[in-house]
């Protein structure tokens, strides 16, 4: 089997090559902006994801390089659109496509990128391509779903940790699940398998999005390479401020409203401020024990996988470097 | 076989009912825009043809439904994109998505449009199930294309007539022909006959979009429906347009620029005296000829075709309805 380190090596290679080939396609003003996507980088978990799962099964990991690139491709056409309808200019520290570009060169090479994603995919030879295709287009609708849920949550005061968690796993869980099980179909693992490595993928999944939540707040500012506290700012409704708002009582509930409420503040207090009701209700053990719930879940699945233990080991491997990742 | 008119009717309802259950799905703010667009109607020619080439060679329509709903979402959806690339607050008579709900809805539930359409697709029973997806997803990509060399051809002066057929061949002519293939080959049809098919809607399609252009000038306003003119107003790179810069000389062309150039004018006024110049350099013939040789050329190939004519007869029927809409 191949190392996680070497995966990312090989798919990364083979997206910049794509990126290339991309980049000369005409017309080029809805192909650069595509290839600009692409070679923004980032750690390419998901077309690991689906390499590692396929290399469980199989050795010829090339035959599910399409697959891997179709994922990646459509977790990045998300990213773009996200970035429009979120008015985000930065994006893994270059600017977003809208903003090097236009909003229409952003929206409709989004488009294309979502097609392409299909395209790639059925590239794939594979008698379970039907399959890997539905369960492709199934996620890819959940994404859109977890989404609005995220964007309709922004004008909600009610809403619960179980929608939270609703959302989060449309949003971010399913496409990691969808990752790892669309790697097993491909190498032809049998269904039971290939589900239970979808399950192992959800847990993951969740515990990963917590984790976020968690290093937005906590993170040390230098070794997470991006600023903290935006979440506390812009009053986001995660995991914290929504155990927050359940939690607060009396005095402590009126700050927390009062900083929410603001429209004028100055950032640094109100992070330290909102961060301090934080500590004071206990939230962040509350969450980081949430995290270790369905990260011990993800183990559990694995564990009852009935595959030799080191075909297993990878994908505990993976879900270490995931969740090792204030840095 | 069924007549043009019964496969209206038919998957008009079947849209209708989707839409339905659509608008009960939640989240409501990504599903009811959806729902909303597919209800605006229009004479659904697209899911009519899907449904007519797979009644060439077999009876049982019902099959056929979800390859034809895919066609008809995605077409909504390249439209619903369209018109807020576009900044077009009218669609059909109706508010367009951006207008009625926010350009986010619209963002968000055109991506959503584009992946149901693909759910729909692989709904659909049949071993070439890969192939059509394959034909399907080329066609979506090069309708993507098109509407870029649209928007690009904004900026231009020097677009060329084949540059203008290329373009009107992928925003418009593609699909026609994809959903007319998309239909026999789910019917089983085989690959020359499946092919001649398509090649038959890529001149249909042809004829169509250049019709469309003379309607926009010459059409009577009450029978067309809309306004007439929009495309000289809008400086839009027509046929008539290109041709007629590409024939006029000195003072002509002197006229032409002035008015292409004028940001403030009487519409009425442009529109009398561009259509002046059209008719002087009679370019609404040339036109008219070229309409009548892509539609000649459709004829041309569906004889060639090896298949009983009564086969082939709802395929000239639907020609004909295609470029007799001036209503």
């Amino acid at each position: 089997m191949y190392s996680i380190k070497e995966l990312q090596r090989i798919i990364s290679d083979e997206i910049q090559n794509e990126a290339i080939n991309i980049y000369k396609t005409e017309p080029v003003n809805l192909y650069q902006p595509i290839s600009y996507t692409l070679n923004m980088g980032g750690k390419r978990l998901r077309p690991v994801m689906v390499l590692l799962a396929y290399n469980m099964f199989k050795e010829d990991i090339k035959k599910a390089f399409p697959v891997a690139l179709a994922i990646e491709i459509f977790h990045n056409f998300t990213l773009l659109h996200d970035d429009i309808m979120d008015n985000a200019d930065i994006r893994r520290g270059h600017d977003s496509v809208h903003k090097r570009f236009n909003e229409n060169a952003a929206i409709l090479s989004g488009d294309a990128m979502s097609i392409l994603a299909y395209q790639y995919l059925l590239k794939a030879e594979s008698k379970n391509i039907q399959a890997i295709s539905q369960l492709f287009s199934q996620t890819a609708i959940e994404v859109c779903e977890g989404q609005q849920y995220d964007m309709d949550f922004e004008d909600r005061m009610d809403v619960t940790i179980d929608e939270y968690l609703t959302m989060i796993s449309l949003k971010t869980a399913v496409l990691i699940a969808c990752s790892l099980k669309a790697g097993a179909l491909l190498a032809a693992a049998d269904e039971k398998t290939a589900e239970q490595i979808y399950d192992f993928g959800i847990n993951l999944g969740l515990a990963f999005q917590l984790q976020d939540d968690l290093l937005d707040v906590y993170a040390n500012e230098d070794k997470f390479g991006k600023k903290i506290g935006g979440d506390i700012v812009s009053n986001k409704k995660t995991f914290l401020l929504l155990k927050t708002l359940e939690l607060a009582k009396g005095e402590t509930k009126q700050q927390l409203e009062a900083w929410i409420s603001k429209t004028e503040f100055d950032p640094a207090e109100k992070i330290k401020e909102v961060r301090g009701i934080y500590n004071l209700l206990g939230v962040r053990s509350i969450a980081e024990n949430k995290v270790d719930k369905f990260y011990q879940k993800a183990m559990q699945v694995l564990e009852e996988i009935e595959l030799p233990n080191e075909k297993k080991s990878e994908l505990t491997g993976l879900a270490k470097l995931i969740m090792q990742r204030d840095h």
